[in-house]
Protein backbone atom coordinates (compact mmCIF):
# COMPACT_ATOMS: atom_id res chain seq x y z
CA UNK A 1 0.00 0.00 0.00
CA UNK A 2 1.05 3.49 -0.84
CA UNK A 3 -0.08 5.99 1.25
CA UNK A 4 0.09 9.77 -0.15
CA UNK A 5 -1.08 13.18 1.51
CA UNK A 6 -1.96 15.90 -1.36
CA UNK A 7 -3.42 19.38 -1.86
CA UNK A 8 -6.99 20.29 -3.60
CA UNK A 9 -7.89 23.61 -3.65
CA UNK A 10 -5.30 24.44 -0.47
CA UNK A 11 -7.34 21.25 1.44
CA UNK A 12 -5.39 18.13 2.49
CA UNK A 13 -6.01 14.79 1.57
CA UNK A 14 -4.75 12.02 1.77
CA UNK A 15 -5.33 8.61 -0.16
CA UNK A 16 -4.69 5.45 -1.10
CA UNK A 17 -1.47 5.32 -4.51
CA UNK A 18 -2.34 3.36 -7.29
CA UNK A 19 0.25 0.40 -8.31
CA UNK A 20 1.21 2.06 -10.82
CA UNK A 21 1.49 5.24 -9.37
CA UNK A 22 -0.53 7.51 -11.98
CA UNK A 23 -3.70 7.88 -9.56
CA UNK A 24 -4.63 8.83 -6.20
CA UNK A 25 -7.92 7.30 -4.54
CA UNK A 26 -8.87 9.53 -1.30
CA UNK A 27 -9.78 8.50 2.01
CA UNK A 28 -13.23 9.55 3.66
CA UNK A 29 -11.93 11.75 6.46
CA UNK A 30 -12.68 14.72 8.84
CA UNK A 31 -11.10 18.24 7.08
CA UNK A 32 -8.73 17.37 10.92
CA UNK A 33 -8.11 14.05 9.99
CA UNK A 34 -7.38 14.40 6.53
CA UNK A 35 -4.91 17.19 7.64
CA UNK A 36 -2.57 14.75 9.84
CA UNK A 37 -2.41 13.29 6.42
CA UNK A 38 -0.98 9.25 6.46
CA UNK A 39 -0.21 9.98 10.69
CA UNK A 40 -4.35 9.78 11.02
CA UNK A 41 -4.39 6.34 9.16
CA UNK A 42 -1.55 5.08 11.13
CA UNK A 43 -2.45 6.18 14.87
CA UNK A 44 -5.84 4.40 13.66
CA UNK A 45 -4.58 1.24 12.84
CA UNK A 46 -2.31 1.04 16.28
CA UNK A 47 -5.60 1.34 18.20
CA UNK A 48 -7.17 -1.22 16.34
CA UNK A 49 -9.31 0.44 13.93
CA UNK A 50 -9.75 -0.03 10.46
CA UNK A 51 -8.59 1.83 7.75
CA UNK A 52 -11.36 4.05 6.37
CA UNK A 53 -13.06 3.58 2.87
CA UNK A 54 -11.98 5.47 0.04
CA UNK A 55 -14.48 7.43 -2.56
CA UNK A 56 -13.78 6.82 -5.62
CA UNK A 57 -13.10 9.66 -6.58
CA UNK A 58 -9.87 8.95 -8.50
CA UNK A 59 -7.21 12.05 -9.10
CA UNK A 60 -3.95 11.87 -11.43
CA UNK A 61 -1.28 12.44 -9.53
CA UNK A 62 0.22 14.61 -11.90
CA UNK A 63 -2.99 16.90 -11.47
CA UNK A 64 -1.90 17.74 -8.03
CA UNK A 65 0.38 18.90 -5.85
CA UNK A 66 1.67 16.27 -3.37
CA UNK A 67 2.66 16.98 -0.03
CA UNK A 68 5.10 15.17 2.56
CA UNK A 69 3.10 12.06 3.77
CA UNK A 70 3.34 13.42 7.27
CA UNK A 71 3.05 16.78 6.97
CA UNK A 72 3.56 17.30 10.31
CA UNK A 73 4.85 14.49 12.61
CA UNK A 74 3.63 13.95 16.33
CA UNK A 75 6.77 15.23 17.44
CA UNK A 76 10.66 16.23 16.50
CA UNK A 77 11.66 13.23 14.12
CA UNK A 78 14.57 11.02 15.39
CA UNK A 79 17.26 11.23 13.23
CA UNK A 80 20.88 8.96 12.67
CA UNK A 81 23.79 10.46 12.39
CA UNK A 82 26.97 8.66 11.07
CA UNK A 83 25.44 5.58 9.87
CA UNK A 84 27.20 4.29 6.99
CA UNK A 85 30.92 4.06 7.07
CA UNK A 86 32.23 5.83 4.30
CA UNK A 87 30.10 8.74 5.15
CA UNK A 88 31.54 8.75 8.43
CA UNK A 89 34.66 8.56 7.00
CA UNK A 90 34.30 11.55 4.60
CA UNK A 91 32.72 13.84 7.43
CA UNK A 92 35.94 12.47 10.41
CA UNK A 93 37.98 15.44 10.82
CA UNK A 94 35.12 18.10 10.47
CA UNK A 95 31.41 16.95 12.02
CA UNK A 96 32.56 14.02 13.73
CA UNK A 97 35.65 15.14 15.07
CA UNK A 98 34.33 15.36 18.55
CA UNK A 99 31.82 12.03 18.20
CA UNK A 100 34.33 10.04 19.65
CA UNK A 101 36.44 7.15 18.08
CA UNK A 102 34.12 4.14 18.33
CA UNK A 103 31.91 4.39 14.54
CA UNK A 104 30.53 0.86 15.78
CA UNK A 105 29.55 1.12 19.25
CA UNK A 106 26.59 3.44 19.68
CA UNK A 107 24.46 5.23 16.83
CA UNK A 108 24.57 9.38 17.11
CA UNK A 109 21.02 10.12 17.45
CA UNK A 110 19.33 13.98 17.35
CA UNK A 111 16.41 15.21 15.96
CA UNK A 112 14.87 17.67 13.54
CA UNK A 113 11.52 19.84 14.51
CA UNK A 114 8.09 18.46 12.97
CA UNK A 115 7.70 21.91 11.61
CA UNK A 116 10.62 21.95 9.73
CA UNK A 117 8.82 19.17 7.04
CA UNK A 118 7.68 20.18 3.49
CA UNK A 119 6.66 18.47 0.55
CA UNK A 120 8.40 16.67 -1.88
CA UNK A 121 8.50 19.06 -4.99
CA UNK A 122 8.30 21.95 -2.30
CA UNK A 123 10.59 24.78 -1.87
CA UNK A 124 13.81 24.68 0.19
CA UNK A 125 14.99 28.22 2.08
CA UNK A 126 18.65 28.86 2.17
CA UNK A 127 18.80 31.52 5.23
CA UNK A 128 21.41 32.82 3.52
CA UNK A 129 21.63 35.52 6.39
CA UNK A 130 22.91 33.01 9.25
CA UNK A 131 24.29 30.18 7.29
CA UNK A 132 26.98 29.72 4.31
CA UNK A 133 27.10 26.05 4.58
CA UNK A 134 24.15 24.33 3.57
CA UNK A 135 24.00 20.15 2.88
CA UNK A 136 21.89 17.85 2.04
CA UNK A 137 21.60 13.99 3.22
CA UNK A 138 19.61 12.21 1.61
CA UNK A 139 18.19 9.61 3.92
CA UNK A 140 15.32 6.99 4.14
CA UNK A 141 12.90 7.27 7.01
CA UNK A 142 11.29 4.74 9.02
CA UNK A 143 7.68 5.30 10.16
CA UNK A 144 6.85 3.51 13.27
CA UNK A 145 2.91 1.71 13.40
CA UNK A 146 2.80 0.01 16.66
CA UNK A 147 4.28 1.97 19.35
CA UNK A 148 6.43 0.32 22.34
CA UNK A 149 9.60 0.22 24.61
CA UNK A 150 12.38 -1.62 25.03
CA UNK A 151 11.45 -3.58 21.58
CA UNK A 152 13.80 -5.85 20.86
CA UNK A 153 15.96 -6.26 18.10
CA UNK A 154 14.06 -9.72 16.91
CA UNK A 155 10.35 -7.25 17.44
CA UNK A 156 11.24 -4.17 15.66
CA UNK A 157 10.56 -5.07 12.14
CA UNK A 158 6.89 -5.69 13.93
CA UNK A 159 6.61 -2.16 14.69
CA UNK A 160 7.81 -0.33 11.27
CA UNK A 161 4.71 0.97 9.12
CA UNK A 162 6.14 1.38 6.20
CA UNK A 163 9.29 3.96 4.28
CA UNK A 164 9.42 7.32 3.04
CA UNK A 165 12.37 9.36 1.63
CA UNK A 166 13.84 12.58 3.64
CA UNK A 167 16.59 15.65 2.94
CA UNK A 168 18.00 15.75 6.35
CA UNK A 169 18.94 19.60 4.97
CA UNK A 170 21.86 20.75 7.24
CA UNK A 171 23.48 23.72 7.97
CA UNK A 172 26.89 22.84 9.02
CA UNK A 173 28.01 25.60 10.36
CA UNK A 174 25.46 25.96 12.89
CA UNK A 175 25.05 22.14 13.84
CA UNK A 176 29.14 22.18 14.15
CA UNK A 177 29.25 25.51 16.52
CA UNK A 178 26.73 24.68 18.74
CA UNK A 179 28.00 20.99 19.45
CA UNK A 180 24.35 19.67 19.45
CA UNK A 181 22.60 19.75 16.15
CA UNK A 182 19.68 19.84 16.67
CA UNK A 183 19.43 23.60 15.89
CA UNK A 184 21.57 23.18 12.71
CA UNK A 185 19.36 20.72 11.28
CA UNK A 186 15.90 22.45 12.08
CA UNK A 187 15.62 25.54 10.13
CA UNK A 188 11.93 26.20 8.35
CA UNK A 189 11.80 23.95 5.39
CA UNK A 190 14.71 21.30 5.85
CA UNK A 191 12.93 18.13 5.80
CA UNK A 192 11.42 17.97 2.23
CA UNK A 193 9.55 14.67 2.52
CA UNK A 194 8.06 11.94 0.29
CA UNK A 195 6.93 11.23 -2.41
CA UNK A 196 4.42 8.78 -0.14
CA UNK A 197 4.43 6.38 2.55
CA UNK A 198 5.09 2.71 0.90
CA UNK A 199 3.93 0.03 3.77
CA UNK A 200 6.09 -2.68 5.20
CA UNK A 201 4.59 -5.72 3.29
CA UNK A 202 5.82 -4.03 0.22
CA UNK A 203 8.72 -2.67 0.35
CA UNK A 204 12.10 -3.66 2.25
CA UNK A 205 14.00 -0.85 3.53
CA UNK A 206 17.01 -3.07 4.50
CA UNK A 207 17.70 -3.79 0.99
CA UNK A 208 17.17 -0.88 -1.23
CA UNK A 209 20.21 2.11 -3.00
CA UNK A 210 19.70 5.63 -1.98
CA UNK A 211 20.44 8.50 -4.55
CA UNK A 212 21.34 12.27 -4.11
CA UNK A 213 21.91 14.13 -7.33
CA UNK A 214 22.49 18.06 -7.37
CA UNK A 215 21.28 19.73 -10.77
CA UNK A 216 21.77 16.46 -12.48
CA UNK A 217 24.92 15.48 -10.81
CA UNK A 218 24.89 12.04 -8.98
CA UNK A 219 26.53 12.73 -5.65
CA UNK A 220 25.25 9.81 -3.27
CA UNK A 221 24.79 6.24 -4.42
CA UNK A 222 24.44 3.99 -1.30
CA UNK A 223 22.57 0.83 -0.24
CA UNK A 224 20.93 0.46 2.99
CA UNK A 225 22.70 -2.96 3.50
CA UNK A 226 26.30 -0.90 4.12
CA UNK A 227 24.02 0.82 7.48
CA UNK A 228 26.64 0.92 10.37
CA UNK A 229 23.61 0.16 12.38
CA UNK A 230 20.48 -1.45 10.97
CA UNK A 231 17.35 -0.75 11.20
CA UNK A 232 16.05 -3.57 13.90
CA UNK A 233 19.05 -2.26 16.07
CA UNK A 234 17.64 1.46 15.57
CA UNK A 235 14.07 0.53 16.77
CA UNK A 236 16.13 -1.18 20.00
CA UNK A 237 18.52 1.37 20.38
CA UNK A 238 16.08 4.47 20.38
CA UNK A 239 13.16 2.89 22.96
CA UNK A 240 14.90 1.59 25.22
CA UNK A 241 13.38 3.47 28.28
CA UNK A 242 11.77 5.74 25.38
CA UNK A 243 8.41 4.79 24.51
CA UNK A 244 8.06 5.24 20.83
CA UNK A 245 4.30 6.08 19.48
CA UNK A 246 2.69 5.31 16.36
CA UNK A 247 3.63 7.72 13.75
CA UNK A 248 7.02 8.40 14.66
CA UNK A 249 9.58 8.76 12.36
CA UNK A 250 13.69 7.94 11.56
CA UNK A 251 15.73 9.12 9.55
CA UNK A 252 18.35 6.01 8.87
CA UNK A 253 21.32 8.15 8.40
CA UNK A 254 23.19 9.11 4.75
CA UNK A 255 25.62 7.53 2.58
CA UNK A 256 28.79 9.30 1.65
CA UNK A 257 29.05 12.08 -1.19
CA UNK A 258 27.73 15.15 1.07
CA UNK A 259 28.48 18.50 -0.39
CA UNK A 260 31.00 19.23 2.78
CA UNK A 261 32.87 15.65 2.08
CA UNK A 262 33.83 16.91 -1.48
CA UNK A 263 37.10 18.37 -2.05
CA UNK A 264 36.88 21.79 -1.78
CA UNK A 265 33.54 21.53 -0.19
CA UNK A 266 30.56 22.10 -2.48
CA UNK A 267 27.42 23.78 -0.36
CA UNK A 268 24.10 24.53 -1.56
CA UNK A 269 23.03 28.05 -3.16
CA UNK A 270 19.72 29.45 -4.66
CA UNK A 271 19.01 28.00 -7.64
CA UNK A 272 20.15 24.26 -7.24
CA UNK A 273 17.75 21.46 -7.21
CA UNK A 274 18.30 18.40 -5.36
CA UNK A 275 16.79 14.99 -5.69
CA UNK A 276 16.71 12.21 -3.78
CA UNK A 277 15.75 8.48 -4.71
CA UNK A 278 15.19 5.23 -3.29
CA UNK A 279 14.64 2.12 -5.17
CA UNK A 280 11.28 0.92 -4.69
CA UNK A 281 10.11 4.17 -2.73
CA UNK A 282 10.28 7.20 -5.27
CA UNK A 283 11.85 9.94 -5.37
CA UNK A 284 11.74 13.72 -4.26
CA UNK A 285 13.03 16.57 -5.80
CA UNK A 286 13.39 20.45 -4.39
CA UNK A 287 14.96 23.32 -5.50
CA UNK A 288 16.76 25.54 -3.18
CA UNK A 289 15.90 29.38 -2.90
CA UNK B 1 -1.41 35.14 36.88
CA UNK B 2 -0.33 31.98 37.64
CA UNK B 3 -1.84 28.89 35.75
CA UNK B 4 -1.89 24.96 36.89
CA UNK B 5 -3.57 22.06 35.39
CA UNK B 6 -4.65 19.54 37.82
CA UNK B 7 -6.67 16.53 37.75
CA UNK B 8 -9.91 15.84 39.47
CA UNK B 9 -11.35 12.16 39.31
CA UNK B 10 -8.92 11.13 36.58
CA UNK B 11 -9.86 14.19 34.28
CA UNK B 12 -7.05 17.10 33.29
CA UNK B 13 -8.89 20.46 34.30
CA UNK B 14 -6.39 23.71 34.01
CA UNK B 15 -6.98 27.01 36.07
CA UNK B 16 -6.23 30.52 37.45
CA UNK B 17 -3.97 29.85 40.82
CA UNK B 18 -4.85 32.34 43.76
CA UNK B 19 -2.75 35.40 44.94
CA UNK B 20 -1.89 32.99 48.12
CA UNK B 21 -1.21 30.16 46.21
CA UNK B 22 -3.87 27.64 48.23
CA UNK B 23 -7.03 27.61 45.96
CA UNK B 24 -7.39 27.10 41.65
CA UNK B 25 -10.57 28.51 40.15
CA UNK B 26 -11.16 26.48 36.55
CA UNK B 27 -11.22 28.23 33.33
CA UNK B 28 -14.17 27.11 31.30
CA UNK B 29 -12.96 24.39 28.76
CA UNK B 30 -13.92 21.50 26.27
CA UNK B 31 -12.47 18.33 27.66
CA UNK B 32 -9.88 18.69 24.52
CA UNK B 33 -8.67 21.94 25.43
CA UNK B 34 -8.33 21.47 28.90
CA UNK B 35 -6.35 18.29 28.32
CA UNK B 36 -3.49 20.35 26.53
CA UNK B 37 -3.38 22.65 30.02
CA UNK B 38 -1.72 26.34 29.69
CA UNK B 39 -1.14 25.34 26.05
CA UNK B 40 -4.92 25.84 25.27
CA UNK B 41 -4.68 29.22 26.64
CA UNK B 42 -1.44 30.34 25.22
CA UNK B 43 -2.83 29.27 22.02
CA UNK B 44 -5.76 31.29 21.66
CA UNK B 45 -4.27 34.37 23.35
CA UNK B 46 -1.50 34.07 20.15
CA UNK B 47 -4.86 34.41 18.12
CA UNK B 48 -5.86 37.38 19.60
CA UNK B 49 -8.56 35.58 21.56
CA UNK B 50 -9.29 35.98 25.15
CA UNK B 51 -8.67 34.05 28.01
CA UNK B 52 -11.99 31.90 29.06
CA UNK B 53 -14.43 32.57 31.89
CA UNK B 54 -13.69 30.71 35.34
CA UNK B 55 -16.31 28.93 36.33
CA UNK B 56 -16.06 29.95 40.09
CA UNK B 57 -15.73 26.46 41.53
CA UNK B 58 -12.88 26.87 43.46
CA UNK B 59 -10.94 24.07 44.81
CA UNK B 60 -7.98 23.95 47.47
CA UNK B 61 -4.54 22.88 45.79
CA UNK B 62 -3.89 20.47 48.63
CA UNK B 63 -7.39 18.69 47.26
CA UNK B 64 -6.19 18.40 43.97
CA UNK B 65 -3.11 16.08 42.33
CA UNK B 66 -0.95 19.09 40.41
CA UNK B 67 0.08 18.09 36.64
CA UNK B 68 2.27 19.81 34.88
CA UNK B 69 1.34 22.78 33.02
CA UNK B 70 1.95 21.89 29.54
CA UNK B 71 1.29 18.03 30.03
CA UNK B 72 2.58 17.45 26.79
CA UNK B 73 4.66 20.39 24.76
CA UNK B 74 3.79 20.60 21.68
CA UNK B 75 7.08 19.84 20.25
CA UNK B 76 10.40 18.59 21.75
CA UNK B 77 11.57 21.17 24.65
CA UNK B 78 14.53 22.85 23.17
CA UNK B 79 17.52 22.78 26.53
CA UNK B 80 20.11 24.80 26.59
CA UNK B 81 24.12 23.00 28.11
CA UNK B 82 26.60 24.69 29.79
CA UNK B 83 24.63 27.76 30.77
CA UNK B 84 25.85 28.55 34.27
CA UNK B 85 30.00 28.85 34.50
CA UNK B 86 30.44 26.86 37.17
CA UNK B 87 28.32 24.26 35.84
CA UNK B 88 30.62 24.29 32.48
CA UNK B 89 33.45 24.23 35.00
CA UNK B 90 32.43 20.95 37.05
CA UNK B 91 31.80 19.07 33.73
CA UNK B 92 34.74 20.33 31.56
CA UNK B 93 36.39 17.33 31.82
CA UNK B 94 33.15 14.91 30.87
CA UNK B 95 30.37 15.74 29.46
CA UNK B 96 31.64 18.93 27.74
CA UNK B 97 34.99 17.33 26.84
CA UNK B 98 34.35 17.76 23.47
CA UNK B 99 31.92 20.71 23.16
CA UNK B 100 34.65 22.90 22.20
CA UNK B 101 36.23 25.44 24.19
CA UNK B 102 34.85 28.74 23.95
CA UNK B 103 32.11 28.35 26.41
CA UNK B 104 30.63 31.88 25.89
CA UNK B 105 30.47 31.91 21.94
CA UNK B 106 27.36 29.78 21.10
CA UNK B 107 25.21 28.16 23.31
CA UNK B 108 24.78 24.32 23.14
CA UNK B 109 21.30 23.51 22.38
CA UNK B 110 19.47 20.23 22.51
CA UNK B 111 16.04 18.73 22.94
CA UNK B 112 13.78 16.77 25.08
CA UNK B 113 10.65 14.57 23.80
CA UNK B 114 7.52 16.46 24.69
CA UNK B 115 5.98 13.01 26.12
CA UNK B 116 8.48 12.96 29.10
CA UNK B 117 7.04 15.79 30.79
CA UNK B 118 5.67 14.24 34.13
CA UNK B 119 3.75 16.69 36.80
CA UNK B 120 5.29 18.62 39.95
CA UNK B 121 4.68 15.57 42.24
CA UNK B 122 4.97 12.71 39.80
CA UNK B 123 7.62 9.81 40.21
CA UNK B 124 10.39 9.41 37.75
CA UNK B 125 11.25 6.33 36.92
CA UNK B 126 15.03 5.07 37.18
CA UNK B 127 15.87 3.25 33.83
CA UNK B 128 18.09 1.14 35.83
CA UNK B 129 18.89 -1.45 33.45
CA UNK B 130 20.13 0.88 30.61
CA UNK B 131 22.05 3.34 32.83
CA UNK B 132 23.49 4.24 36.10
CA UNK B 133 24.43 7.40 35.75
CA UNK B 134 21.13 9.21 36.60
CA UNK B 135 21.65 12.76 37.48
CA UNK B 136 19.33 15.97 38.28
CA UNK B 137 19.24 19.55 36.60
CA UNK B 138 17.47 22.01 38.23
CA UNK B 139 16.12 24.81 35.41
CA UNK B 140 14.22 27.70 34.83
CA UNK B 141 11.89 27.15 31.32
CA UNK B 142 10.53 29.92 29.69
CA UNK B 143 7.36 29.73 27.43
CA UNK B 144 6.92 31.58 24.60
CA UNK B 145 3.76 32.79 24.12
CA UNK B 146 3.31 34.91 20.64
CA UNK B 147 5.75 33.08 17.69
CA UNK B 148 8.27 34.66 15.48
CA UNK B 149 11.44 33.85 13.33
CA UNK B 150 14.29 35.84 13.67
CA UNK B 151 13.70 37.35 17.14
CA UNK B 152 15.62 40.25 17.89
CA UNK B 153 17.57 40.43 21.45
CA UNK B 154 15.43 43.69 21.70
CA UNK B 155 12.11 42.03 21.04
CA UNK B 156 12.54 38.61 22.62
CA UNK B 157 10.68 39.55 26.07
CA UNK B 158 7.62 40.73 24.12
CA UNK B 159 7.77 36.84 22.60
CA UNK B 160 7.72 35.14 26.43
CA UNK B 161 4.41 34.52 28.11
CA UNK B 162 6.07 33.38 31.14
CA UNK B 163 7.64 30.78 33.08
CA UNK B 164 8.12 27.28 35.03
CA UNK B 165 10.46 24.77 37.22
CA UNK B 166 11.66 21.79 35.24
CA UNK B 167 13.81 19.08 36.31
CA UNK B 168 15.95 18.35 33.35
CA UNK B 169 16.56 14.44 34.50
CA UNK B 170 19.51 12.90 32.42
CA UNK B 171 21.30 9.77 32.13
CA UNK B 172 25.07 11.18 31.80
CA UNK B 173 26.49 7.76 30.36
CA UNK B 174 23.57 7.23 27.77
CA UNK B 175 24.34 11.32 26.73
CA UNK B 176 27.98 11.08 26.32
CA UNK B 177 28.24 7.46 24.31
CA UNK B 178 25.27 8.97 22.03
CA UNK B 179 27.34 12.22 21.51
CA UNK B 180 24.15 13.47 20.77
CA UNK B 181 22.99 14.08 23.77
CA UNK B 182 18.26 13.85 23.09
CA UNK B 183 17.96 10.45 23.86
CA UNK B 184 19.99 10.64 27.35
CA UNK B 185 17.78 13.74 28.25
CA UNK B 186 14.10 12.01 27.05
CA UNK B 187 13.80 8.62 29.06
CA UNK B 188 9.83 8.59 29.94
CA UNK B 189 9.18 10.67 32.97
CA UNK B 190 12.44 12.25 32.90
CA UNK B 191 10.84 16.29 32.67
CA UNK B 192 9.08 16.64 35.59
CA UNK B 193 7.79 20.39 35.07
CA UNK B 194 5.93 22.43 37.50
CA UNK B 195 3.83 23.07 39.89
CA UNK B 196 2.31 25.89 37.64
CA UNK B 197 3.07 28.62 34.83
CA UNK B 198 3.41 32.31 36.53
CA UNK B 199 2.88 35.24 33.62
CA UNK B 200 5.79 36.89 32.12
CA UNK B 201 4.00 40.33 33.85
CA UNK B 202 4.16 38.72 37.48
CA UNK B 203 7.91 37.18 37.48
CA UNK B 204 11.21 38.16 36.17
CA UNK B 205 13.27 35.19 35.14
CA UNK B 206 16.40 37.62 34.56
CA UNK B 207 16.51 37.83 38.57
CA UNK B 208 15.62 34.70 40.54
CA UNK B 209 17.58 31.90 41.97
CA UNK B 210 17.48 28.31 41.23
CA UNK B 211 17.72 25.44 44.00
CA UNK B 212 17.92 21.79 44.23
CA UNK B 213 18.13 19.77 47.13
CA UNK B 214 18.61 16.05 47.31
CA UNK B 215 16.57 14.20 49.85
CA UNK B 216 16.67 17.29 51.88
CA UNK B 217 20.56 18.36 51.12
CA UNK B 218 20.70 21.49 49.10
CA UNK B 219 23.29 20.65 45.94
CA UNK B 220 22.34 23.58 43.77
CA UNK B 221 22.01 27.26 44.12
CA UNK B 222 22.80 29.93 41.31
CA UNK B 223 20.90 33.50 40.47
CA UNK B 224 19.64 33.41 37.18
CA UNK B 225 21.88 36.69 36.38
CA UNK B 226 24.33 34.18 36.24
CA UNK B 227 23.33 32.13 32.93
CA UNK B 228 26.41 32.89 30.16
CA UNK B 229 23.62 33.62 27.56
CA UNK B 230 20.80 35.33 28.87
CA UNK B 231 17.00 34.73 28.48
CA UNK B 232 17.00 37.26 25.15
CA UNK B 233 20.23 36.10 23.61
CA UNK B 234 18.86 32.25 23.70
CA UNK B 235 15.59 33.32 21.91
CA UNK B 236 17.68 35.06 19.67
CA UNK B 237 19.75 32.67 18.93
CA UNK B 238 17.23 29.77 18.33
CA UNK B 239 14.78 31.82 16.52
CA UNK B 240 17.25 32.35 13.52
CA UNK B 241 15.74 30.94 10.90
CA UNK B 242 13.73 28.29 12.82
CA UNK B 243 10.21 29.41 13.59
CA UNK B 244 9.11 29.50 17.05
CA UNK B 245 5.69 28.70 18.15
CA UNK B 246 3.13 29.70 21.10
CA UNK B 247 3.75 27.62 23.70
CA UNK B 248 7.17 26.22 22.84
CA UNK B 249 9.41 25.88 25.62
CA UNK B 250 12.89 26.82 26.19
CA UNK B 251 15.02 25.09 29.11
CA UNK B 252 17.66 27.52 30.30
CA UNK B 253 20.59 25.17 31.95
CA UNK B 254 21.42 24.22 34.72
CA UNK B 255 23.95 26.28 37.70
CA UNK B 256 26.38 23.93 39.39
CA UNK B 257 26.06 20.97 41.69
CA UNK B 258 24.81 18.26 39.39
CA UNK B 259 25.65 14.80 40.97
CA UNK B 260 28.50 14.14 38.29
CA UNK B 261 30.25 17.29 39.15
CA UNK B 262 30.89 15.96 43.07
CA UNK B 263 33.50 14.09 43.76
CA UNK B 264 33.31 11.05 43.37
CA UNK B 265 29.99 11.92 41.15
CA UNK B 266 26.79 10.85 43.38
CA UNK B 267 24.09 9.93 40.90
CA UNK B 268 19.93 9.31 41.95
CA UNK B 269 18.85 5.98 42.94
CA UNK B 270 15.44 4.61 43.25
CA UNK B 271 13.47 5.97 46.89
CA UNK B 272 16.02 9.62 46.54
CA UNK B 273 13.15 12.79 46.16
CA UNK B 274 14.61 15.63 44.43
CA UNK B 275 13.20 19.51 44.73
CA UNK B 276 13.35 21.87 42.57
CA UNK B 277 12.69 25.22 43.90
CA UNK B 278 12.71 28.98 41.71
CA UNK B 279 12.35 32.33 43.96
CA UNK B 280 8.97 33.45 42.80
CA UNK B 281 7.80 30.38 41.15
CA UNK B 282 7.48 27.58 43.32
CA UNK B 283 8.75 23.75 43.56
CA UNK B 284 8.24 20.62 42.15
CA UNK B 285 9.76 17.16 44.30
CA UNK B 286 9.93 14.22 42.50
CA UNK B 287 10.87 10.74 44.05
CA UNK B 288 12.70 8.92 41.84
CA UNK B 289 11.57 5.08 41.91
Amino acid sequence: MRIATYLVDGRRQTGLVSADGLTITPFILTPEQADKGALTLIETLAEGGKLPATNGAVVKVSDVALDAPLPKPRRNVWCVGRNYHAHAKELSSSVFKDSGAKTDEWPIVFTKVPECVVGPHDEVLVPSDISQQIDYEAELAVVIGKGGKNITRADAMDHVFGYTVVNDVTARDVQVRHSQWDMGKSFDTFCPMGPWVVTADEFDGTKTRVRCWVNGELRQDGPTENMIFDIPTLIETISRGITLYPGDMIATGTPAGVGMGMSPPQYLKAGDVVRVEIDGLGAIENKFI
